[in-house]
């Protein structure tokens, strides 16, 4: 895969992943029938916020954001969300845009990186954050609603950079 | 103290807290020169949010607000933040609020209450949320830079409603 940053033209792709992912209501909040402007002010947020993308034989088939996790006295430490489309899972995308986010957030001068809400039962994500290094600061109980599972734990995990 | 809904008319008066709060830098990572516009979108979000406060004598001397955590399938968590004046500290208003804002947020329907960064060092705060029934759910190391402490870690916590 290819790993760039997202322009205003990528924007169409990157609302079918978005939607794909939010209305399968697993691994993130948003309401599953959340519409593009939600989804647009989620994932193309101002700049110093980065949106990336990973293209593969030409098809956009996942992205991360990443930005500071808090204003001000929390700004050294990034946060970053990511979404792989479904076709194009069990390929190494995710891998490859995780990896290219822990560099991209070093070289912006980010000192660590928080995630402040993963499914515990996005246990494929959980995995492949522990092995570039995340730990598990705590699981805070049933905060999310899962279509499936019912109320399940959200992880905090954190490495630093 | 008496607690009440926040109006327009109060605003004076929570950014005078808001205010000496940042400032500090003790505790929100604001940064301590954020002005009065930021403040206010802050602290008088919009509903379905809450904010109150609590008087004394006539004079304000602490507030909270109150939301949901998260959208969506995160919805039924709230979050809550609280300032009190420095001259207003050590006489129960804290405890008042906090109180009141757990009978709040259970009215208003959430299932718990999760607060996303309790700095560490804030030790009368951290026993006061533990004193209420909140755990520590987890530290996410050097995500504050307190003004003399340095690096200081953030608490995850968390308490069912």
């Amino acid at each position: 895969v290819e790993i760039r940053r997202a322009s205003d033209a990528d924007w169409p792709a990157l609302w079918s992943i978005w939607h794909e992912v939010v209305a399968a209501g697993e691994t993130y909040p948003w309401d599953p029938e959340a519409d593009e402007t939600i989804a647009r002010n989620h994932w193309m947020p101002p700049a110093p916020a980065e949106t990336w993308l990973a293209e593969s034989d030409g098809d956009v088939v996942g992205t991360y954001i990443v930005s500071a996790n808090r204003p001000g006295l929390g700004a050294h430490m990034a946060t970053a969300s990511f979404m792989v489309a479904s076709k194009a899972r069990g390929k190494g995308a995710g891998r490859a845009l995780g990896e290219h986010c822990l560099e991209r957030a070093k070289s912006l001068g980010y000192q660590g990186m928080q995630f402040n809400a993963v499914v515990e039962t996005n246990t494929s994500a959980v995995a492949l954050w522990q092995a570039l290094g995340f730990v598990i600061v705590g699981t805070v109980p049933a905060a999310h609603r899962h279509p499936t599972h019912g109320l399940v734990g959200i992880h905090i995990m954190h490495r630093s950079l």
